[in-house]
């Protein structure tokens, strides 16, 4: 039996939506726990209908808009430190939260703790590509501000991430830039190149990908510093969802379009499922002690399900012993 | 009569797709004339066949994968460096051409020269957005490392270019980065939120954007660094191609998704096309004496006809002379 803390009071959506996400994982795996964290009134009732489900009542919640480390060290009994807390002392093996970022960032840093010469953790999320080939791109905004011995790092975590979710037995890491040239980029990213050359040589490094790469499927890993990395994916995210908008204007002009569009609704669906992340169930942060998995904010049943079910898939594949050899 | 000079060489796709690009524009535009750079060979019986092109007979190419500053020093016959030195000798009024993007950018400062006060042209380009608002990204890529003085030039400069291209009024000006709050971002960005906000205040200053923001139609303008701003926009382009090659791939498993996308197609392929660049006819190069304008390399007659149709409007309604007015 696997436990995973889950925080119910995480995300923009609502407590009944997370709830509704955490039945779902608990009846599509019959060998996971769940640790629900989060203000009595909302778990009480649900952890008393669910077998698996056992109760963490915390008092206060951390919201999306606050300052994340003075909300994680004024809020000591909010869901998001006392969830960091129950994984710290083993009474779960895992975390999953959809709040925010920062503050899961911040809490789970300081509660869950670093694997040993880990500078900074990173976050890493698998995007679906063409052929169905997924991409692991890390880091997605966990560190804006990126140094060149963490980019090696952040490409070991990101190999050691794909072996787990992806199932590559070598994967192939590439540096985003603004141009396939080793010369491109800017005076960091040339750095980053020559950093990861230095330590993954021919065997892993694959050299630089641009932004038509990311969805292109062609690399196992592709590895940036934060900010250009959560630019790149949440541009990702805007981008479909633009082509959807255009879509179903275009409808209202004609019927025919309408038509077309009603029966290409699966395909357009699940594309755009696939793409807002829900499918993959949110961002790993790697280099802790344990998997703690951010959902996104805006989050349904099925990101906060899959969340939980891919947090589960870390413990047991061990993604974090992965981790610690990888270095 | 305005006169824009044409690279006929340059591109990916060939010079007859030039060509014909430049005769549609001829056509389309009767108070334009077209200097049409290139070999003999290429470019005679064309100028012969149509009354408003000019020959501008050079002998060499400057090929997309040269080293720019390199190519452009050797190369002094190549209708990238004749092409920005008939500009500078007033033989044109703007150049275009969907050649090597650094190898225009080095030819054009040097040849066609900067503005008195600016220290770096920018690249920038008009997006589609939701509602049908475009947004004017600058930097696309012409600065890899950017400061913070010449990142509050590039939102002048885009502040110019929306005026003449959008016909906004007032445009309102956001900065790429990784959250919506000021204190959001890498120093780098921290510092760049601060010295617009020196600049431009409340008056057209907009704050942060992010990656979600750059299609929804929600700034008139959007500034960042030419590395993140290239590693957007591709992931653009690369988001667009992955979301038409699934809805492809559907089409080929099912009978009734096969015709949904042919009812579509008008639909998806008119946001396609204006995702790839070619509607908008490319990157005007802001911040020299002149426009200049650089096509996509995987051009089309269409990108041709456009770049150089929007190369002859900034010429028309003086976009250089804003841009100076401007600082």
């Amino acid at each position: 039996m696997v436990t995973i803390c889950v925080d119910a009071m995480g995300g923009d959506s609502g407590t009944e939506v997370v709830l509704e996400g955490i039945a779902q994982a608990l009846e599509a795996d019959e060998q996971l726990q769940v640790l629900v964290a989060g203000d009595a009134d909302v778990i009480s009732a649900f952890c008393e209908e669910h077998e698996r489900a056992l109760p963490l009542v915390t008092t206060e919640v951390i919201g999306m808009g606050e300052h994340p480390s003075t909300a994680v060290h004024a809020k000591k009994d909010s869901s998001i430190v006392r969830g960091c807390l129950a994984v710290r002392h083993g009474e779960a093996d895992g975390f999953f939260s959809a709040g925010s970022t920062g503050a899961i960032l911040v809490a789970a840093t300081m509660n869950v703790g670093r694997l040993k010469g880990i500078k900074r953790p990173a976050l890493a999320t698998a995007i679906p590509g063409a052929s169905g080939r997924r991409t692991v791109m890390i880091d997605m905004g966990a560190n804006a501000d990126t140094h060149e011995d963490m980019i090696v790092q952040f490409a070991h975590m990101g190999r050691a991430y794909a072996k787990v979710t992806l199932g590559v037995a070598e994967p192939r890491v590439a540096l985003l830039s603004n141009g396939e040239e080793e010369t491109k980029g800017s005076e960091q990213a040339v750095a980053f190149h020559q950093a990861l050359k230095d330590a993954g040589g021919d065997s892993w490094f694959a050299g630089n990908a641009e932004g038509t790469d990311l969805l292109a499927g062609r690399y196992d890993v592709i590895v940036s510093d934060g900010f250009t990395g959560n630019v790149a994916l949440k541009t990702i995210e805007g981008t479909a969802k633009y082509i959807v908008g255009c879509i179903k204007a275009a409808t209202k002009k004609s019927k025919l379009m309408a038509i077309g569009a009603l029966l290409l609704k699966p395909a357009i669906k699940a594309v755009a499922a696939d793409l807002s992340g829900d499918e993959y169930g949110g961002a790993v942060l790697l280099g802790l002690k344990a998997p703690v998995i951010i959902g996104h904010g805006a989050t349904s049943a099925l990101a906060v399900k899959n969340g939980t079910l891919v947090c589960a898939k870390a413990v047991r594949e061990g993604l974090v012993d992965k981790i610690a050899a990888e270095e």
